[in-house]
């Protein structure tokens, strides 16, 4: 839960994907956001919490499933959401299929109840691109704002540990 | 509810947008298949039923929302889930960014707890590809097969009549 | 060409779909940013322009095409593209399936090499999301910066008056 | 270029993101099209093909590079492409934000110019979903087909001594 190298979390790596790209051939700006997400969600994991920790997972349909399964703790209703709240993306590079990026992940808290992840870009050690993520924490009772969950809580402050110890 | 002419809720248009295209400049294989899918959900609408009626819409997380809206009915957890059990599509020509396509819808029920749409698209007067989706009903109480629920059958029956009385 | 009434291109609806939506039961937000692209390109139809002026659309393959096309002019390799430089979002209100949205744009010239586009999302006269883009004019044979496309030029010059004259 | 163990090539990783969900909180149908032409993808690279070898990568617009990059060979236009012509899914068991998927591909030749894979999806040692892509190779010159190129013939035979030799 407390890894010593925050490069095992806060550093990711994927490949431009044929599907990502558009006619003038090169990434379409819109998929960057969703490579943050799912970089956000790759870091949640390597840093030791579970997608049952943090997103909703309802349980039903489960289709074809024999028996339902014993209830785990976990996976009662989440009583506070992350919904994303801003996002922004800023492109210096056109990015084609098979590009190799490193994405290093800076998070922060801005406030008891927010969070932004910038996210950097790199391809063959250039800049290509920068994405900004900004969560709200929202308890799903009531609707109203509330504190971030523990979870996050420990992620954030790992990793800003992280970043004061060494710059990523 | 029950319109008299089916071309209003069987036949629909949309464009190939620039997203929607690879680098190879023409559409993605896989979008055709979010395209068919947005196609039985205007259709649906059209038809004059409610996404309310058909889709899950969980309530939370109401962000903002100065005071919790009244309960509506028609917005308790649907009894009834429709996954796709299975789907597949043929391609026979490329589709660029700005073609216009024609999109005809033919519903059949397969059994008191399946049906099956078949998607076929024209761009200006040629078959251009064609989807087919295959959704099963299942209790979302006890995760069992069960019937298919009243909106979707007077759908398909009305959708059979339009099909029987007169070729789209 | 010089539509009288500006509605007509800069005020767009689309419905919020089952696919757009995630495991929170509201719109997934990065499909924001595909909206916003996909109104850009509606606007541009509706004014008058076609896609092939504007996108790039690279001639093969012709898959199963029986004879090969007259080569058409405005066909040729585009001599200006218009990459997105930055994006950005911001969300209010959750959106749930079937929500109905109402688009409005507000396409301005940032100097004469680029402009940016405004998004404003209502849905039930509530304002629910805002979403920018910024794209810049580059020539695609020396790759440097360069002036905007004329039909660019004209769509940014009606909708400046449109909303001096009238605010959408 | 021919590695010893099939498994690195043709049984692959990934997990479910939140962006992949529906509001039914479970993997949105169509999103599995998209994993299996990125296993494809990954399976190639894997195996030592490059992107620039298999897909194509027009060379414009290339933003903010000081330098025009030299030509390189392989960067030329294709003369293959090898656009999908059918495709399929079947789905067996719901998917939730978290799962890890197990991805095994069975590539096999069709004929002298089609082929096709088949992509197994297992979580947690049960058998969730199954896609197939089928793809036809077009010359890019005179828009006929042709037979498949050198890098995916080799991928194919490697594939194919693979599943002979022990069953992945």
């Amino acid at each position: 839960m407390s890894p010593r190298d925050p490069s095992s979390w806060l550093l990711l790596c994927r490949t431009v994907r044929f599907g990502d790209t558009d006619a003038a051939g090169v990434m379409h700006f819109h998929q960057l956001l969703r490579w943050c997400h799912e970089a956000y969600e790759e870091s949640l994991e390597r840093f030791g919490l579970s997608a049952a920790e943090i997103f909703p997972r309802p349980r039903w349909p489960e289709v074809r499933t024999s028996r339902r399964e014993e209830e785990r703790p976990e996976e009662a209703l989440l009583p506070v959401a992350l919904p994303i709240v801003h996002c922004s993306a800023d492109y210096w590079r056109p990015l084609r299929v098979g590009d190799p990026l490193a994405i290093t992940l800076e998070p922060r808290r801005l406030d008891p109840g927010q969070f932004e992840v910038v996210y950097s870009f790199c391809s063959q050690n250039a800049k290509v691109a920068r994405g900004v993520t900004r969560h709200m924490a929202i308890g799903t009772g009531d609707c109203r704002r509330c504190g971030l969950p523990d979870p996050i809580q420990r992620w954030l402050e790992a990793s800003g540990l992280a970043a004061g110890v060494q710059p990523l």
